[in-house]
């Protein structure tokens, strides 16, 4: 599938990896491009990943069936909104970001929570598009490779309001070796899935590691 | 032990009954032990479980070393204050509750979260209390018996100042059959505990049961 991962971070680049060793064709996408590409961090990382080509948020948006939005939570809305309903419109979007305020230091806070979520924030931004909150539950290296964790059978979500949608994610995350797979219902879930976070920070803390996550046991 | 349980509603009696069959000193604490004994729940499980007095939150905690707080989550603060911190001083209270607030229906919101907890509320409204906040991530049935999900192989937490009072709760957990038992560190760690339940709400309705826990792999 033709894949645009918005966002240029560590989790943005692991999901960009990650699609392209299952075979799609992948496109970052960044504010600004020239600014990006001389960015320390991501020019080690692209000299590794150099078939990975980079574009402006729209321009990368603008060509793929699946948009995954990787950009750090606090920025999320208005970079969404800033690729427009039009280049959005019918295609599936991934929201794997969590809306983590750090203004107060660590553990962090949400700035949306309980009453609304980030997810529905971004559904409501771009209506036309199929969101779907994914991944945002474990680390951005557990997205892609379940097994650096135990014995790799963990638990993973998808919640949105289009089946098809939620299907096509379900497929990628099978791709990465995912198997345990729970489908939450509506967009609305994503409550709870981004709620989860401010466990997932403290026991980071606990742990002293992200390298952890969760198995519903049922 | 002399454990005191406040609150006679499920969480309550399960756990009241719980501790009596590991041999414990049972007390149940109720506002109004005249009316909660003929109410038709109550009365029913008191039939079934006779050796476990019920009297007046205050006069059920006077004499106990452990107090259990299973009150509704709306009326904890104010039931702790009622029972009043002479009462509480230098005993171990253990926080089951969690703040739910179901009036704009399922599945409930959080009426504290985020930047502070029911936990925290409690500890500040009875300082000299050494409250650890547990078992109020899982449903009554299991807080008890651990085995009721899956291999009995899945998680618990405790979150408190004192450590010697989390060590007397590990070992009430012990008792039940609790061997993952994760310490977050101080009662602060409370805010991720009871944020949790906003996944477990959308969990339960996802899986229809109760029946349910996660286990933290790593």
């Amino acid at each position: 599938m033709r894949i645009t991962v918005l966002g240029t971070g560590v989790v943005g680049r692991t999901l960009a990896a990650g699609f392209e060793r299952n075979g799609h064709l992948v496109t970052l996408g960044t504010r600004d491009p020239a600014g990006t590409s001389h960015r320390d961090d991501f020019s080690e990382w692209a000299g590794q990943h150099g078939a990975i080509p980079l574009a402006t948020y729209a321009d990368a948006a603008a060509d793929a069936e699946v948009v995954v939005n990787a950009t750090n939570g606090a920025a999320s809305v208005s970079t969404i909104e800033g690729v427009g309903a039009e280049k959005l419109a019918g295609k599936v979007l991934v929201d794997v970001s969590n809306p983590l305020d750090f203004s107060q230091g660590f553990p962090p806070t949400l700035s949306v929570k309980d009453t609304d979520s980030l997810g529905e924030q971004i559904q409501r931004a771009v209506p036309t598009a199929r969101v779907v909150k994914a991944f945002n539950t474990v680390n951005a290296a557990v997205m892609v490779d379940p097994r650096l964790v135990g014995d790799g059978d963990t638990t993973v979500f998808v919640a949105g309001d289009d089946e098809a949608a939620k299907e096509t994610v379900r497929g990628l995350m099978t791709e990465f070796g995912w198997s345990d797979i729970v489908d939450m219902g509506g967009i609305g879930a994503a409550r709870g899935l981004e709620m989860w976070i401010a466990l997932w920070v403290r026991l980071m803390g606990t742990f002293g590691t992200p390298m952890f996550n969760l198995k519903l046991v049922r």
